[in-house]
């Protein structure tokens, strides 16, 4: 089977706009069917400080008022998704930016108020794998932001995460296909003051040691386990890497394995 | 040669919810492959006020410096795109939400500055009708925002009245092109004051005389310049009418001729 690439961006790869012109175009130079994932990074807070909108966080999670997934599709589907897709244009890279509605490759639903509503915010349901291949076979490069929809008009904010986990998954019947997680630290850290702390191999087993010892920052658990859900659902491999890992393979970083 | 329907909407027809969703629901019952352009209205005026950002207008055209083109990826791209995609999906139509950067689509080149700098405004210097053909032979539904793209990474705010006459214009090869201009009124009217006094035909003669004699807005004389270059451009059908035309063909509305 042909190789694929999945790659996730955010954090400061996202920020930081050298970092991310610098990203795109060694993301450009990769061979072969690739895919683009790109969070939000603090555009959204910023925006809604500026329009007097409050941005309600529970747990590190954004609570997602009418309001604020406006400022989600002002930020991640129009200003970062487009300029993205620009960028990568200049490079050669034929880029396609998509929420999940675009094209209905990402269904989702609301998440149901259990103890917190968390508003406007969607669980993936399925991934269209069919439509995508076919838009890689026109040698195009899908570039998804962090909105899906739930087919009955409403747009949902869904973590970036999640929606790479799950492309990754919808493209591996029919690819070989490598998912990475690109962002500004090397990998997981053992000691998150320790910056060359990097575990280099992750499996449950260590998953779960990392867990019960509470050592890992609180973001980088869901980050893993959707990293494990891909691999379940036969990605090839998944890795947590910087983000020049794109363009060298050797340098050093977290794998993740069953 | 099969028919295909290229819609523009804006001004009212974007502004009021209602009116939106209406005609939405109208163009997704429309048989056969179609295609939708939509403008921005005064979203971005409102934002920008918002935001403290000046919008500076000479003869009635925005001029775009980098704020505002923020401002527009903002509102065209992000909020009006996505949620015409959203309620398009609802419809069962496939909706896939555009700029010209998207798939390189649309080339365009920053408008020269002349008399008037006009800042980030693009001028179209090619369609890929190929590329389309080949979405709409996937039945995707283009739907076009005001945005284009100079292939060197810069996006370029692009009027939407043109970005439909050359879309239709590039279909021409492949389809009987119809191309619609829908807004609030039922047509070019010989006398702003009076609703009803719709024209019926344009063609070049009219329209010289119509010049001549200073009666139409002046907005509508760079549109009635759109509809004469989609029909020099092998357009079959060019039509100014209420959003309500496209599920009457039989109402009354202004057609162009050359």
């Amino acid at each position: 089977m042909e190789k694929i690439l999945v790659a996730k961006i955010g954090g400061n790869v996202i920020e930081d706009e050298k970092v991310l012109a610098s990203f795109l175009q060694d993301f450009s130079k990769v061979k072969g069917p690739k895919i683009l994932v790109h969070g939000g990074g603090k555009m959204a807070t910023k925006l809604a400080d500026k329009l007097g909108v409050k941005t309600e966080m529970i747990d590190g999670r954004r609570i997602t008022s009418s309001e604020n997934l406006d400022i989600v599709l002002m930020t991640y589907a129009g200003v970062l998704n487009k300029k993205i897709v620009a960028a990568l244009q200049k490079n050669n890279c034929n880029a396609l930016g998509l929420t999940g509605a675009d094209g209905n490759v990402i269904q989702a639903q609301k998440r149901p108020p259990q103890f917190v509503d968390y508003g406007y915010v969607g669980d993936i349901v399925k991934v269209d794998g069919v439509i995508i291949k076919n838009w890689l076979e026109q040698n195009i490069v899908p570039v998804f932001c962090a909105v899906t929809h739930d087919t009955s008009g409403q747009l949902l904010n869904t973590n970036a995460d999640t929606i790479a986990s799950e492309i990754a998954a919808a493209m591996s019947p029919f690819y070989e296909v490598s998912l990475f997680y690109c962002f500004e630290l090397q990998g997981v850290l053992e000691d998150i003051e320790d910056k060359s702390s990097i575990i280099e191999y992750i499996d449950q087993l260590k998953y779960k040691e990392l867990q019960d010892q509470n050592v890992i920052s609180a973001g980088m658990l869901p980050k893993l386990k959707n990293c494990f859900d891909a691999l379940k659902k036969n990605v090839n491999e998944v890795h947590i890497a910087n983000a020049d890992f794109v363009k060298d393979n050797s340098i050093k970083h977290t794998t993740l394995c069953l």
